[in-house]
């Protein structure tokens, strides 16, 4: 057995105190599993005096994280505080000192990887973050290595805990967004402040990152198309039930041609697909290839310990190589495609309409589909007293194409109103 | 970019040439992932003149299997042949020459692993086999690498794709096994000789490998109690569909103590649980671990292009290993946990017994039970004509004290036909 490894962990919140709780409870196997035991020499923090849920060990708790990456006897760092700074700084000083990282940090992923990417690599230390996307999920580590020998062409993700909470719950109970809301903030699944999960930031980083992955190409969070579920409706879940879906916020990443289309909205899908069943706050990512097929990873995307055992898959992983003095896969952008504008994805559109209830109706909605060569899949219509509602919905087209339909259709003196739009994916195009 | 990597393939069957295939097209993406272009210098078959899928490039068919893993220049060898021999021998031979190995042999793992661990070590070079289970789905690497920062404590698998579809036809049809078995025969899920498959071999050597993986212990084939699906009927179909619940062939391996569980059969679970909407042909795996929580893994299971996908991913992590002259993460069976014997493991039973129709039966029979100590969790008595049925649910009890209640019941005076036994999974206890 080697000398021991030390590792500083930043930041104890959380995911840093299961993390801590993990190093010291599985000590002798994480020893035997990397070939070396593994040393806990700092854990920073913003205040000594905060309350914990682990025991620190006296000593090792300090307020100078800078202080702690700066030592050059610390072989691994942990970056669990969140956000761009004083995130950013600490892991470029960490790798600076030799120090090889593993972090759950997907919004400074998300917007700066590619400078994290490099340090790494001008460094020859490992960098990883399984524990970004999806929690306990492993599914950075499948994309990276087990579909290195594959092409893969789609990924569809649920990602975010908080939203499939919300929207299990206006499915399961008939509720609206504000009392699924309520609910998911009394339960703890949502925060005081929801803006980041329910408007879809928290998505759109980890799908900037999966699509980075899948890819082989450089994504960042602002190449990626975002909406949240905020005015998800009730009557949008009772419509996609009428049509056998159920309404899911979905991290969408595609390779078209030889470009990446990449965005986060709400969407319908069919209850017979498998991230239909990912039920409450459950996460789920779905991955189409062309050799492997269809492959979907599920399991908890957030919570202290699932977060904590990613970190500790990877530190081990990174364990190794630093004992070997060697690097793991690093970040493979080889492709460098391009990222296409939110109008030239191809999506398909569910529409109802509230229209005059009068003959012809039917056909003059149908010529302001053709018009934007927009082909119809389905229509259902439905007659109520004095009007009627008309619900469409269409086969794949440009998402500017069928923006324009909505657009053509709320200008018609027969459309009384546009009630409800929303994309569909995961069937048949 | 480096110089080529030699690459020899043992095997052009269903597998093989899709290895061969992709290889081909997809060489400039595998160059690239790998950091050097991977050229193929050979490919091992029995004979020269067999009709293929694949186009092998002139001059590079072989009958002399051991003379291309005999000669000193190639990198990296893939065996598809399955089988023990002569898969064993050219593994041991090509390792010996310093080539590096993937194998989807299932069969040679479960049998013989640790010979080619210790051979693939002894060597310093890499054995990967992420196709060897449950085809496409990363399974392996996430044991591996992405929990070993935890404690796996269960792994519940649903990991052949021929018995998933009779089952499912079963379930969905009412149809009763041998007509199940025929239809999976017409539409090539089921081989004309179905033993392996049905009888659970093939269930039984990925479960062995499965729990070498996750308790880091050597479990091999002949450790795994094994049941097939043969004797399922349809009234035990049925009899799952009336308590919410449906019928699979599970690998199950689970720690017990700091002993290890490992078992294949037949099991009812519950709808709700993630393993029941595995439908047709495909595969999954579910693991519970005490920091990660519940995770699962889909898709397909097998099929010549799935299990190249997986073949080729590790191809792509051995090479990088390679080129970096280096190993990646080995075997590791440090725990060395011993194997429980079947009796000794805890389950539960979901007997239903035909009865004498008289008053006192229920207490009769609830009284055979708690002599052999087995608590019972629910019953359900259905009158009819002149006898009754009784169906018995238990709360988790040695596997020894269920089968001695059954054997108890079968010779009771008012038992007229014990009809249905079966193990219950993935529900409480």
């Amino acid at each position: 057995m080697s000398t021991p490894l030390k590792v500083a962990v930043l930041g104890c919140g959380s995911v840093g105190s299961q993390v801590v709780r993990l190093l010291q409870e599985q000590a002798g196997d994480l020893a035997a599993r990397v070939g070396a035991p593994l040393e806990l020499v700092g854990v920073a923090v913003r205040r000594l005096d905060a309350a914990r849920e682990v025991d620190v060990p006296e000593g090792l708790l300090t307020t100078d994280a800078q202080g702690l990456v700066a030592r050059d006897d610390v072989d691994l760092v942990i970056e669990v505080i969140g956000g761009i700074e004083p995130a950013r700084s600490l892991i470029l000083s960490a790798l600076e000192n030799g120090a090889s990282v593993v972090t759950a940090n997907k919004a400074l992923l998300a917007e700066d990887g590619p400078t994290l990417y490099e340090a790494a690599e001008k460094a020859g230390r490992d960098l990883y973050f399984e524990a970004a996307v999806a929690g306990a999920i492993p599914i950075i580590r499948p994309l990276r290595e087990s579909l290195a020998g594959d092409t893969v062409t789609r990924v569809l993700g649920i990602v975010n805990g908080t939203t499939n909470f919300i929207l299990d719950k206006m499915d399961s109970s008939g509720a609206g967004f504000a009392e699924a809301l309520e609910e998911a903030q009394e339960l703890g699944y949502a925060e005081a402040d929801p803006t980041a999960d329910v408007e879809g930031f928290d998505a759109a980083a980890k799908a900037a990152i999966l699509a980075s992955l899948a890819f082989h190409s450089r994504v960042t969070a602002s190449d990626v198309h975002r909406e949240g579920i905020s005015e998800v409706t009730a009557a949008d879940v009772q419509s996609a039930r009428d049509m056998g879906s159920v309404v899911k916020l979905l991290a969408i990443c595609e390779l078209k041609d030889d470009a990446v289309a990449v965005r986060v909205h709400p969407a319908m899908i069919p209850r017979s697909h498998p991230l239909a069943s990912v039920r409450e706050a459950y996460n789920a990512v779905f991955v189409e290839s062309q050799a492997a097929g269809q492959l979907m990873f599920y399991g908890p995307g957030a919570g202290g310990a699932p977060t904590a055992s990613a970190v500790l898959g990877d530190l081990v992983t990174v364990a190794r190589n630093v004992l070997a003095d060697k690097r793991g896969a690093g970040e493979s952008a080889y492709a460098d495609r391009a990222v296409l504008p939110m109008g030239e994805t191809t999506t398909r559109y569910h529409v109802a309409i509230d229209v005059d209830d009068k003959a012809g109706v039917l056909a003059t909605v149908a010529q302001a589909f053709a018009e934007h060569g927009v082909s119809i899949q389905t229509v259902r219509q439905e007659g109520r007293d004095d009007d009627a509602q008309l619900v469409v919905v269409s086969h794949s087209a440009t998402d500017a194409a069928l923006a324009a339909t909505v657009e053509h259709l709320r200008g018609m003196d027969i459309v009384r109103e546009v009630t409800s739009v929303m994309r569909v994916e995961g069937g048949e195009e």
